[in-house]
């Protein structure tokens, strides 16, 4: 990939630089809202699943000083990126190219205290709530939520706690992929403004956890009713969040 | 059952009063709600299933003129109770005895342009969101919460709406529950107050939509951020459901 088919973008403002593809998927906010979500704390591990140039697990080492971060990126010239990436902000993380549907062997014999992730928003694309993976695949979409959120599941250890991003379109297909080993489910709805659905939501589930499942209260992105410039008005919180690496206060 | 096993209770301000039993499950609010949240027109037929002493289906059928009422609850002496306070109150409600998950004949052999419940809260005693219905049988539960859903589908027109109330931490099993059958989902939170988590939620859900699902952005029931006195103190929007009847708006 030569260089003029790449960006150099600041995160957290700018104490961390990616360099990513100019086209295709592309980090934005939605990686270091999920980063700002991780409870971890120095010493312990972490695993992204779909780590893409490694926004997220980036943003998490960032904020969060001695963890031991682990990634696995399906796509090898993004994943080259994760590496560059994690070396040019001095930041350690291990990355593994892979499907995660066939997990390397190196990561198949560890545990994670946390797994994070942030799958592709297919329903986005596809405008329906169809939890049908036999369709989805019909679609030519890739690994089913199933896969991803089996393979988190059984990379946790006992009261591990898995954080995810996704669409809110696609809860329902998100929480028909849990099954029993995942417990105390909370979901975090991310409303654009006050009083406006929610597009985006945060997940967090344990495993082997047994607290009742708990929707929060939205978080509000954006300050006024109305989007009324071209510059975004975020809440303060949510500044504190984007522009200062602080940790998002769930609901 | 005597008159003293029973209480005579206002509904809608005064506009409905139905007997109850004193002791086991007891209208509130919750069909209250639920009524109000349905956008049906004269005309319009219904089906309630497990209306115990009719509470929703009496509130609808007092707020929405000419509808073609009807109802299956499994208790005899509740359904009984059911006709009763239909007749009481001057609305026609064809009240079946029987178990939903051996729909008689008659309301097998018809549809419906609306079907509504509210069904019993299994988690909030259970305290677990396993949406393991084998689980939920071996623990002496009733019908499980996918024969409820799967009944509800069957019964409604093309582009019918199902509209149920349940409890928060249930929405895991309810969306677990249903099928491709059912789309269009909206999820209407009812939080406590401004900033508190749901405990309640409002699920709608058409037949054959094709539309994506939307999380709605929470109802608020009572005023303040603390209870501050014996008397609830609910919001003019949750004042108007309860005590006039109104429509509820969903978010």
């Amino acid at each position: 990939m030569s260089g003029n088919d790449q960006t150099q973008d600041d995160f957290l403002g700018g104490q961390l630089v990616l360099t990513q593809p100019s086209k295709g998927y592309r980090a934005g906010v939605d990686p270091v809202f999920l980063a700002s979500a991780v409870q971890a704390h120095a010493g312990q591990s972490v695993l992204e699943l779909g780590c893409g140039v490694g926004a997220a697990s980036l943003c998490l080492g960032r904020r969060v000083p001695k963890l031991s971060l682990h990634a696995i990126e399906r796509q090898a010239d993004h994943a080259e990126l994760a590496r560059k990436n994690a070396e040019a902000n001095g930041i350690l993380l291990n990355v593994h190219v892979g499907n995660l549907a066939r997990m390397p062997e190196a990561l198949r014999a560890q545990n994670f205290h946390h797994v994070i992730m942030n799958p592709p928003y297919f329903d986005r694309a596809r405008g329906s709530m169809s939890p049908d993976d036999a369709r989805e695949q019909a679609m030519g979409e890739e690994t089913p939520l199933a896969v991803w959120m089996d393979q988190a599941t059984r990379r946790l250890t006992p009261k591990g706690t898995l954080t995810m991003i996704n669409a809110v379109e696609r809860l329902p297909d998100i929480l028909s992929a849990i099954d029993d080993r995942l417990g105390s489910l909370v979901v975090q709805p991310l409303a654009p403004r006050r009083g406006r659905a929610a597009k985006l939501l945060l997940l967090q589930a344990r495993k082997g956890g047994r607290a009742a499942f708990r929707l929060a209260p939205p978080i509000v992105l954006h300050e006024g009713a109305v989007h009324t410039s071209d510059r975004e008005h975020y809440t303060p919180e949510i500044q504190a969040i984007l522009r200062d690496g602080a940790t998002l206060r769930w609901g």
